[in-house]
């Protein structure tokens, strides 16, 4: 081994001893942290961020990968972690010192402006925050560099080679054909679904909860489940990947799905090439890809029959009072029905896209500057009654709901869909390659699926785009075709279409 | 504010966050870390605490001393804290990294060394990797310097200022004075504490905990309890000050003066000046003043009758089986049993001094070279027979229960005595300066306890000795006779003598 690659994977396991220190206060601190600790929490934070990322830009990181770009000797992964390391280092050093300070101060100003719009239930409050926001991120755009669009620029961030260009008419497709289909689905009576509510002990759900993450194979021993206000998945090492849900007495299904998605999260960084942690070869390679495999244990599996099938008597026993004499295809219709409405995160399955399609549409316009910040309230309004059918009463569960722009985030939303769709493309091709898929799913056995995925998907770390990871496991790109099918097959049947 | 004080303050507030980051870690790893995590989480801190260590013994920071001891326009405290830190400074710069990467060595093979031995019971399998240690401790106080004996370099990490010549006759006293008196006490009956043996529910205990604690003035918003194995107490930011403590269904003492212990530690980091956190100024004085501080609550106020008077009636309220027959004064006694045994972490508040008295003798003999580590486990017999009067029969019950100097610990031991001696003057004084503490005591009210010593104990941080501090606040340095006579009265009142 050179000794420009010791010190480049000795630099790169330092990196990651830096982010995972923060992962471990970033998850302390929404977990556990005491209401005072907050304060100092964020300052540790930034000096943690800050330190990593003076070594990340620096000077000697630029000629180690001079020299290893000329190195013959690496294998191939090695030779991927130093080209995609290259393209991070060539962008960070695009956004130098001052444009951090400068982002950093935007942000706060746009965090606390979104919040007292909120308070205030008035989209006028946020304009001008958003507007500098919005410039920001078209100054970084610029910076950044691009081919076609400047989004492209900033989706890069979040989905690597995602393009403007392919997401707009994949977006197009969305509305034109889901939109027909959910109305049509909305023309017809909702499936009974009163035993839903009820009381659901919190160590019952909590215990019904764990059985299932065991069961789809997320290993406790490199891992560990606790309760936080929003559920989320965080890595903090390589055999250190641990996820949170709630529990709501009165809704199991939002412990339920959680634990399955943030699951799904948690086995694809739990399948990531070990050898490799802290370089791309052992990162995710997306957030897309990441949602992929969340949506994919929720929607593909945790809402189809086959699972239900095996879990729903475990259910009834547990809860008999709601589930006793509820039959399993009323059950199963239950928690598939289709509805419309106002606030993406409680959208279900289809129309969940709108809501992505609406953000993306804006954020595009705001970034080639076809739209402005200051109609935002009236472009949404808009479109939620075009799309859904639904009238918004206000900024609050209207244009004002979501906290991506104020953190800047701006290209991200588009990742929530695309994960759903490679979902579905994924889920099928493992059902061609394992004939008993189904049967097993039937029986609560995942590993065939999860080593499936392990191979054709957590196996490729970062060192592929999304794109490609897709077309190597399912032999075509993205294709929207997939997912329609697969919601005309389950809602034709559910619906009666 | 000089630019050179402007640097040396931020410098310190990012060395804080390293070392709370760290601190967060450790907790994270004692507390909830998934087994599988722990490698990597050695790895995280052991980059932290390089980066931490390399920030500090910079020349950067040398010269930004220099300037700081010619800067006329400091307040005291930063006066103070330069001071201290150019104390550090000096001490840090004289373990040059050969000498930490050789001790990183020597710890590994001691620690595991004693692992193997403890698990063979066999003191004969650790002598080499101790004697390698021992050497290097040597090698430690010649490069650290002493202007009496080695022994002073290795305790002053501990105890900045303690001498040899100062301890040596304090833990004679100890043998000649209390050997005696627990002679006479083994000779009387011990109290009846069956009833302390019993089933006391994990939950009921936990609460009772909490409600000690919250009673002694601990901050939950500043803090939190966890359970560990080993109970302890961490920082983790000037507002974020952590116990632990464990729970046995069978002993609900362990439990309870844990947390008592704890408690008292964390009241200490809690008090500490908080304008000051990260410099001298705002931290804890030494491992002796802390220690005074958790035995103070432990012992002389949670194993008092006063304190007793309030809560007993509550404790016979959650344990109505155990001690619904039991009068306060049988209690009273049974808490406080005087009995000679074998192991130091289970040794009553009187024969606890004895454990440590020999491993101090012990210590100045090895580092002095009077005594050899061949022959630990003759001598460790010798004396516990000769002071405490018991038979070892066998390593892991004698020689080998400490893990302490496995990890180069030496000079440690002799703080926990000191704290309990500290403890009892510094009660004294406060009794003196507090006429209605027995009662605040009997009516469960600590306030004006805890306030006097934040304000004579908690508020001079470490730019004090221990010495100083005892001085400042009793009148007078360490004096044994305090100890001596409170034994005498309490425990000469429980057994009749």
């Amino acid at each position: 081994m050179s000794n420009a690659l010791q010190q480049f994977l000795k630099k790169h396991a330092e990196l990651a001893d830096l982010h995972d220190a923060a992962a471990v206060l970033n998850w302390d601190l929404e977990v556990h942290a005491p209401p005072k600790a907050a304060e100092q929490r964020g300052r540790q934070l930034a000096t943690l961020s800050g330190l990593a990322h003076d070594a990340f830009v620096s000077d000697a990181m630029g000629e180690l990968l001079g020299q290893l770009k000329e190195d013959g000797n690496l294998d191939a992964a090695q030779q991927g972690n130093v080209r995609v390391v290259a393209e991070d280092y060539a962008k960070a050093r695009k956004l130098d010192r001052d444009f951090v300070e400068r982002q950093s101060q935007v942000r706060t100003r746009a965090y606390g402006a979104w919040m007292a719009a909120r308070e205030a239930n008035d989209f006028g409050q946020y304009v001008d925050a958003l507007e500098a926001m919005v410039a920001l991120k078209r100054e970084e755009a610029d910076r950044l560099g691009y081919e076609e669009h400047p989004y492209d620029a900033l989706m890069d961030t979040y989905e690597p080679g995602a393009r403007t260009s392919v997401l707009r008419p994949l977006f197009e497709d969305v509305r034109e054909q889901l939109v027909d289909f959910v109305a049509a689905i909305a023309a017809k009576p909702s499936p009974e679904g009163g035993f839903l509510e009820g009381h659901f002990p919190h160590q019952k759900q909590w215990d019904f909860g764990l059985k299932v993450l065991a069961a789809m194979g997320y290993d406790f021993d490199a891992g560990r489940q606790d309760l936080s206000t929003h559920p989320f998945t965080i890595s903090m090492g390589p055999r250190d990947t641990r996820v949170t849900t709630r529990v709501d007495e009165s809704n199991f299904r939002d412990m339920l799905w959680s634990c399955i998605h943030e699951g799904g999260h948690a086995l694809y960084d739990q399948g990531l090439p070990r050898d490799h942690y802290g370089l791309p070869a052992g990162q995710a390679a997306s957030l897309g890809i990441h949602e992929s495999q969340s949506r994919l244990w929720e929607n593909n599996v945790g809402r189809s029959l086959p699972f239900w099938k095996h879990w729903y008597p475990q259910l009834q026993a547990e809860f008999p009072d709601a589930f006793g004499d509820v039959a399993l295809d009323d059950f199963y219709r239950a928690i598939n029905t289709v509805q419309p409405s106002l606030i993406r995160t409680e959208a279900d399955e289809l129309t969940y896209h709108f809501h992505v399609a609406i953000r993306f549409e804006i954020e595009v316009g705001l970034i080639e500057g076809s739209l402005k910040v200051k109609d935002l309230r009236e472009i949404w309004n808009d479109r939620y009654k075009s799309y859904l059918g639904v009238d918004v009463p206000d900024d609050k569960r209207g244009v004002l709901q979501d906290i991506h722009w104020s953190h800047g985030s701006i290209g991200y939303f588009a990742t929530y869909s695309l994960g759903s769709f490679y979902a579905v493309q994924l889920f099928n091709a493992a059902s061609d390659a394992l004939p008993n898929l189904q049967a097993d799913i039937e029986s609560g056995q995942y590993s065939g699926l999860l080593e499936w995925m392990q191979q054709n998907v957590h196996a490729h770390g970062r060192l592929l785009t999304s794109e490609e990871i897709c077309e190597k496991a399912t032999g075509s790109r993205l294709d929207f075709s997939h997912f329609m099918a697969y919601a005309k097959t389950k809602y034709g049947s559910i619906y009666g279409l």
